[in-house]
Formats: structure tokens, sequence, C-alpha cells
């Protein structure tokens, strides 16, 4: 059965499958210090036009998340981050697991506002008694979001000249940065993302890779002995090849923004066969996952010809659900998505 | 200046500084083993009615939150709490540092409705990524709440029986809890309280004690080797017998709640002075805590002549505040204020 | 350069390569419930003699120790290890970071004793103030030990008794397993060994795949809701087809056995390169990774032709270096070593 | 029955009790704002010889270990302790719950010699694969020791020439500090102390008062926002106060000294009567606190007529014991004490 369930529902590209094979028995030093890892480093740091910056590599998301928020914070902080963060909701309570609070405020749309962000951090140090509460030290956001909405340049620019003015840093969870970077309405290039804020991942998992995340550190830079905190964490790969190798090659030839390109292709045509078929969407989204409201009835006949996912009750008859668009979609898969709405 | 900033601005109850004194040069054997702490669970037992409760003694409020919530809770799980419980905003995150998410639901004057809780279980239990998150382990309540309110018999009987039904603990936190049950609006006892949680904590800090809380295991039973977990967290006292006086005190001819009644009668004197100088309430509250609106002018004149709590800013003009009376509130106290009132 | 570094120095065995690549494009759903992770699972069951073993796929060897050790361990309780046990000294407080002590004790030549164990127990609980101390909750072992010693089915039945006598799991860290299973001198099976302890894990890292580590929970059970814990920990990889497929594949027609004797065949030789040379080694290594003692002068020399690892200083004319095989290992690199150690 | 079974056997010293009593009914604000606690600040920084030094207080050792090692430790640092250090095992893990490793050293009496510390650091850095370790990131050390020793001037400066070569804090854990200041043999007086190390405790629940310790940062300096920090540990008093009196009326006058030197002069008479009793010592210990050897059949009968603790089995038929004095031993203690002992 056809599958828009997620965009990890494949292996990884193909180009990275070759070349995971072609280096297969090459002996190489751990822990990140082969030269293919070295070279990923290099790619993406020419790729953010930041020559100095820090690159490091670890295996998922959330894991990242967890390392990058508990290195960087002071012990008395916490991070905010909208309360529909992938963060505060769907991560298992990871960053507390690291003793850290997170600080949630309403978003919209997936979305943290200047002026909400703005407000939290006045009133946090305008209340007499903020020393018995968190420290906010760190801003977090997804980009695109857990709704597949995207910041504007302007938008993403009030919200860094906030976290710069507080002297907190602002880190964004790229899981799925590409798909953001190659919608057709982002006005935002990777460069001038990787400037607004301190410390992003670009994501791999998501985007062509079997697993991985590369954290960027363009801003205060990367915490001390990262390695060894890192290691602590449980969080350290001991083939760090199978990083350095698989993002090597997605920072070849654009690679990485090519097969991101595709997939937001095919979401585009996802939505147009939504229109087609009459379904309203629970919000606009212009990124690779849409979001559409089914009847419960249409829901439960469309599953049994394509995969998708469950997303929450709209009301006792309707319900959302998301179909993701990936890399490796073809047009046949849209076709067979096409087919299955006219019979509804 | 007279003083209604908090209810730990004086001292002790003075029966319990006589009794500190009179046992002072006593040996007594080490943390919570000496005849006064046994003395004192007894007393407490019997106060609750529950013949087989374990009694145990802590210092203070957050120590107390985090201690019983971190050894209660599965790995996997967190606490629910109103956005405006104490350990959700003043606690500094002493509840995420034991590696433990408070999720956060919305209340109303400090409460939880059984509508809200009951909502937020069974959205959880619906959706299908529940794994993925962090799983309700322990509801938190405050008697009375942060903005002094109370919650009566049917509702604290609807939150109970949610929580039995999902089988999960309901944790009372009761710093100010003499202040509730002897509130004129109450109508629960201590025992009926105790029977409808199953673990709850009687304030000493905020009611007659120099510090001192004492955690009744009403339910399902004290986290096994307690003493163990309590010394990991640091919070362990290794004379005890300061702990176990003060309560044997406090419990002893039912000092506890005469002394909240008497804070009570304050209370309620208070509530018609500010009502008599015509000055709004922020909300209806039937303990020690009044929350009474000023005009910031009005606010800067009484500040000269009376101590209170800054609350929250209500608008750009008016400033809501906090009067606290205690167990060492006087009738002159309150003259005093009457005249500070009159001069508004 | 010939290496002999680790046994972490290659990619995956060509086979694994061979069926990722033709799996690649399936879509299958995430985070282990495939049907190839399934597939693996009944395989290490049936190689394991245990038709309910409980088989759960991590990433790494610092994270399965720290997973595993922190989901079974109760609050009030640490785990035992030799003192040069992996979690007791490589792997930057991982256990610790979880919140809970390793209790060490010394061991000989990497491995604990029944008599020191025995004794460690029952000096706890004679101690009047045990209380006051971390309870011993479970014994981490190596096997083969971080010096590639083993132990007899005789010093593993010892042990398990021990911990069946205390009520407390016996965990084996198998990051090497293959390599001491297939060690000519080994007298354990992999169904003997899972029934002696209550919780073990099958390394993939150093025996074959390209990351992995399969936990066997062939006692106790595996900890409640162990998904969750696994993601709060940061460790649940989103594409468990990268761990079931590699495992699948080295539990078909004997794979993961196969290539750990290769390896041991390799080591053999070596051994023998060693003697013939006249070098002394260490101690007397069953298993793959061969501790030798060189003068410095000989260890400048050979550096320049073959890789191998620092282990400590021997004294101030001498070093002990580690030399490791692994399933990668060709006569061709021992044919190279030979070649060098002739010219020192 | 007389006791000697520890040094917190009674309450307070009855000039602190009555200061408590005396400011009962004062209104003060709280979390250490107060006054009294200003005051005892002064004082004390006055007895350091340190005006700018940073003094807080907090309840118990304990706690004030957990607080002062984690907030003063990086993310991957560890603290070296000797292995008889009370947070190596008499601390129920609380260090490692706040995830950070205990690097024991072996002791003599309860000491760390310079030349182990010193090979531990050097051995560490020397290590190539260190970054996979715990990095030391503080010394810690008792005085006088859980074994009532002492480091001499020449001592504990040569261990503080390490730690500052090496640039990490030397904590001193003064738990009993009076005891050893006091001690006849003690070279060392309360500024030199505090001039050697960064950090250190000036003991109050074993030397006079209910409970309390107050943290001097006597180099590198506070940690940022610490009251936070406190908070968070659940160790932040509300009634400051309590603490604040207390230090204040040990500070006052010498008490605090003279108190001490009385406890001193009280074990020198003591240590006279096991030596005319032939009691063996298990080591000479020139504070508080003494450690005699008594046949099994002599401990049965001493036991029924004075209290002291159980220290650790010598043999099958001797038993290592500890007698304590303190600030409340009085000479009548010791008449019965020698009486007892002539009817061994």
């Amino acid at each position: 059965m056809v599958s828009f369930e997620s965009d990890y529902i494949a292996g990884a590209h193909p180009e990275i499958i070759r070349k995971l094979t072609e280096t297969n028995l090459e002996s190489l030093s751990g822990y990140g210090s082969d030269h293919y890892t070295e070279s990923a480093r290099q790619k993406i740091r020419a790729a953010c036009g930041l020559e100095n910056a820090e690159v490091e590599f670890l295996v998922g998301g959330t894991q990242t998340n967890a390392v990058v928020i508990s290195t960087m914070l002071a012990d008395y902080e916490g991070v905010i981050a909208a309360s529909t963060g992938h963060i505060s909701s769907h991560e298992a309570g990871a960053v507390e697991y690291t003793g850290h609070e997170v600080l949630e405020i309403p978003g919209r749309e997936g979305k943290i506002s200047a002026e909400a962000l703005e407000k939290y951090l006045s009133d946090f140090y305008a209340d007499d008694n903020h020393e018995h509460m968190v420290f906010p030290g760190m801003v977090y956001i997804s980009f695109p979001t857990e709704y597949g909405t995207l910041y504007s340049q302007k938008e993403l620019s009030a919200l860094s000249e906030i976290c710069r003015r507080y002297q907190i840093p602002l880190f964004i969870d790229g899981a799925r940065l590409g798909y953001g970077l190659m919608s057709r309405q982002s006005d935002l290039t990777l460069p001038e993302l990787a400037k607004l804020c301190d410390v992003f991942y670009i994501g791999g998992t998501k985007v062509g890779a079997l697993c991985g995340e590369a954290v960027v550190f363009s801003g205060a830079g990367r915490p001390k002995h990262f390695l060894t905190s890192v290691k602590k964490r449980g969080a350290l790969l001991a083939k760090g090849r199978l990083l350095g190798i698989q993002f090597d090659t997605l920072f070849t030839d654009d690679l990485y923004f090519r097969i991101s390109r595709h997939a937001i292709d095919m979401a585009d045509r996802m939505k147009k066969l939504f229109q087609a078929a009459g379904l309203p969407f629970y919000l606009e989204s212009p990124t690779n996952q849409q979001f559409v409201i089914l009847e419960n009835r249409q829901m439960e006949k469309l599953k049994s010809q394509v995969a998708f996912s469950f997303w929450e009750k709209a009301d006792e008859s309707r319900t959302v659900v998301r179909f993701a668009t990936g890399w490796s979609t073809t047009e046949e898969d849209l076709d067979a998505l096409e087919k299955a709405l006219l019979s509804l």
C-alpha cells in the first residue's frame, strides 16, 4: 500500500547507500575523527556561509534537542518553546530528563510570535520573585514547525533580535530543514537562517539519511568538551563514519536541497489533489506535511488504500489527518492517492 | 512597620519555642528515630483518622513536592498540575530537576476542574502516539490553592474518583492546609481530605513552625526505602527532633487548628476592612491570603505604612497585591492596617 | 596502513550492506515496529533458547548500559561493577548522569569474583547505617571483559547464584559477546549465558554492524513502557529498520557466530606472531583483544607500520598496547603485522 | 543513659535557643534576606579574614555537599574524593543524583595525599582517551576527616597548590570544622584554611546548632544565581532567619570556637580514659571522634551502660566502635563513661 505516513518510511537516498557500500571496508578512526566526517563538516560550513562554524553529528532529533539544550543552558535556566513544540509534547520528557524545564508559551499554527516572546521575557524580569522561577535561557523554534508552517525572514529576524537583546541563544530544530528552505514560500536561505540563530541542526533522518542530524554552532560556539558531554548522554556513535559519510554525500552537488525540493514538488501536487477532492485543510502548510480534515467515514475508506497519520479529532464526526511527502515520494505514489481520493 | 507580606514572617508559635527549649538538652537519636517524632506521627495519624498511615517529616515545601513527586512517579511519568500550581512556576524547576515533567493544564482561580482533568487523561490515552509522550502519573493540587481558593468536598471527590479510575495517585500540597480546613467556607475535614487523596502534606512552615512539613501517605503507601531516597536528595535532617517536636506540639490540644482558625478570623476582619475602604478584590478568597487591586498611586502610599506583596500588574495603572494573615497576626496589626486604609 | 586499532574500524559486514541496499526503498513503519525488526527478535530468541524473552534494539554500548541500568534500578539503588568495568571509567559518567552510582569493587584481569561480590553484599547489609548508603541493586559484568578475559561457566554460575539469592539482576555487557562465545576457551553457550543472567546485550557495533546492540531481557522482564523510557533518554531510533535489518542478517545462517569465530582465528594467529617475536603479554586473553608490552622504542617503530591502541604505561620504558582483530581482519593484515614485527 | 553516639544528640547551644526565643515574634523577610542573616555573614567574613567572601546558609551537610559540588562542576566533570569520604559512601548517592561522578582515590586514615592527587591528575591528562572519561573538576576533602584526622598546614598547602596548578577548586567539607580547628594538633587557623581552598563550609549541625551549614566562597566566587539553584534543589529555607540567627549567635564572642574547644577538652579526657582502660585505638584521632577496638564481649557489656556507634568489624571477635564528644558533653558524662569502663 502506498504510504504518506511520515517522511521516514524509506531507507536512505540511493546515493548514500552507494557511498556507504563503496567506503565500507576502509579502516577509519572512530567517534567522528575520520576524514569523511571532516569533509562533511567543511561542506556544511560552506553551505552555511560560515567558515568557522563548529559542526557536530548526532543520531536523532530528540537526542539532538536534549544534548544541545542541556549543554547550552546554565543550571538555573530553562528553554522557551511553543506549547506545540516537539520538545514540549512529543519527546517523552527528554529535556526534563536533563533537569531543565521547557517553558511553554502559546503559539499559533506552531509558531512563536515576537510579541509573545517579548512579553514572556519582560514579564519574567519585571517579577520581583523571578529568582524563585526558572530563568529563560534559550529559545527553541522549529523550521518548519510541527504543523509544516514557516517563519518568514522578518519573523525570524524579530525573534533573533529579541534573543540577542536578552543575550539568550536562539536554537532552531531543523529536523525537516530542507523541506522548509526549499518551500516556494520560504524567503530564507540557509546562510541567512544560520546567521539569525546561534545553533541549529540540519535534519538527516527525515531528509534522505538512515539517521543523523548535523548540529551547526553558528554563534556563541560549541560547549566546551562537547564530545565528553555527548558521550555522557549515551549519544556518541562509535562508527562516526555512518554519520559523516551520509552528510558528506548529502552536501555534495546540492543533493540535500535537490531531494528536499522534490518532496516539495510532490507536496504541491498533493495539495492540488486534496483541493480537487474538495477536502478542507486544517491549516495552510507550505511544506511537505499536509493536514486535511476528513469525515470519519471518508477516513475509514481511505485507510484501506493509502497510509497516513492520525493527527487529532476535529470533532465527533471529523478527524485531522496528516499526509507527508518526502525525498522518496514518487509520481506513482500520487497517482495512487489521486485514484483513492476519487473513490471517496 | 506592620507586615502582611506573607505567612512566614514570624518565628514559631511560642508553645513550640517553649517545647524546643524544654527538650533542648535531651540526648535523642537522629534522622527521625526519636520518641518525639514518633509521638508526632501518632498524633497526626489520629487527627487524620488513619491508624496505619505512614507519616514522614521534611523541611520545606518545594523540597517536599520534589521528594514526593519524584519518588512516587515511574520513570516514564510526569505530574499533572494547574499552570498556576506552585510546582509549575514558583519552584525554580525543582520537579524537572528530578527528571520529570510537570504537565500543566489550565486552571481557574488556581483550581483544576474534574472536566479538564478527565479530558486530559482521555485525550492522552486516545492518542495513537502516546508512547512518545510523558505518561500522566500523578495529579498535584494545592489546598488551599496559590490564590487562596478551596476545593469543595464535591470537587475533590470528583478529582479523586478520576484519579482512582486511572490508577494514578492524587497528591495534595497542604503548605497552608490549616488555613484551608479552618476556613468557614470549607466543607472538608482532615479525615475526609486524607481519604480522598493518596498522599498529602500538612504544612508547618506557614502554620506555626520554624520549618517542617508532615507528609502523610494515606493511600498506596510510602515508597520503599524512603529514608534513603530522602537522603539522596539532601533532604534528610540529622536532628529530626527539630521537626518531630514541632509537629508533636502542633498536634497537641489541636494547636494546629486553633492557630489556623485565628488566622482565618484575622483574614475575615481584613476582608471587611478592604470592603469598607472600597477596594476591589482580585478574586474571592475564603482563606488567609487576600488579593486586592490597588491604584498604583494607592499602592505607593500604602507601601510606606504596611508591608504586603506585589502579585501582578492588573493593567497600566493598577496592581494586584496580596495581604496574608497568619497565626501571628494580631488585632493590633489589623488596627494599623485599618488606619492606613483610611488615609488612602 | 594496516590497522588493529579497534574492532570498529570497518563499516558493516558486506551481507548487511547488501541487505540494507536490497530493502532500502521499502516503506516501513518506524521505531522498531517493522517486520525486519520483528524477525530479528524471533531469531535472537531462538538463538538464546528463550521463547518468551523480550528483545529490544539500541544504537550503541554506552547508551545501552545507561538505558538498561537506569530503567532497572530503583531510586535508592546503584550498580556494582569492577573498577575496570567500562561503565566505571570509560563512559564519561553516563550512569551517574542518570542519577545512580556505580559501586566499584576491585576486579582481577577485568573480572569480579564471587567472593568479592558476596563480601560486598553481606558487608552492606551488616552495616547498621546502610539506609544512608546506596543499595546494591544490580551487578554489571562484561563478557568478554575490557581486558579480553572470560568468565567460565562455573564463575558465572557462582555470580548468578549470589545475585538470585540477594534478588538483584545480573546484567552482562556483551559489546563483544560473539568474540567471547566463539573463543576456544569459552565453556559457555549463548543459551547458557542467557539463562544465568537477567538481562544482557548482543553487541553489533563491534561484531559486524554499523551500529546497534540487541538487549535481551532473559529474566525479570523488560521495564514497563520501555519504549517511552528509551525515547526520554534520546535513544529511540526513528528508522528502527536500520537496527532490525542488521540483526536480522547477523542472526541468519549463524552469521554473527561465523564472523566472530573468524576474528578469534585471526587473534589466535596474532598471538603466535607476538610469541614468535618474543613480545611479552600483559595478560592472557583468549579473545579478540591482545595486550602486549612493548619497549617504547619498539612502539615508536611499530607505530609507523601498523595501527594499534595505547593502553597504559607499564613503566618508564615500556608501554602496554592493545591489538584488536575483528570480523574484517584478513590474513593479509596479519601478514603485514608479521612483517612489521620481524623488523623490530 | 549517657550517650557518645554522635555529635548531634543534643538540641542547640542554650545561647542559640535564647536568641531564637528573643527574636521569635519579629517580622523578618524570608530566604536569607533578613538582617540577622546579613549580620552572620559579616561576622563569618571577619572570622575568615575575607572581606569580600560570599557566605550562604544551607540546612544540612549532605545537602551542602550536593549543592556546592553540582553548582560548581561543569557538565563533563566529576569530583575527586577519598574512597572513605562522606560523599563517596555515606550520602546515599546524593552527588550522583545531580548527575556527577565521585572519582574515588585511595586515602589513608581518611586523608588524600598530594602524591595520590598529583598522580590521578597527571595520569588523567596523559591518557589519550581522556575525552571518554569524567574530567576531574574539583577536589573534596573533609576537615577533620570522617576518621577524625586532620590535614596539617603543609599537607593542605600541597593539595591547594596542585588544585591551583590544574585550575580546579578545592572544597573542604567542614561539617565538624570547629572540632578540627580547635584540636591541639591543628596548625591551621580559620583564615589560613579559608585562603588555601576555594569553597568550604562551617558546620553548624554538629557544632552547636539545631541545623545549618555556612558555605564560604573564599575563592572563585559563588555560582551565578545561586539562590535559584538552591531553590531548584529544594534546599532554600523559607525562614532563613533560623539559619541566620543561629550563625549570628555562634559567631558572636567566639562562641563557635569556645564550644568546639570544650568538645576537644572532653575528647582529650576521654582518650585518657580509654588508655587507662587499656583499650586499643583504631587510629590516632586528635579531634572529637575517638575510634577504639573492643572485644565483642566488652562491647556487649558497655552497650548497656553508655551509647556509642558501631563503626566496623575488626575481625570475628573484635569491633571498631566510635565515641564522639560534642559541645554538649559534660564532665559528668565522662565520669559515667569512666565508671562503665572500670566495670569491663
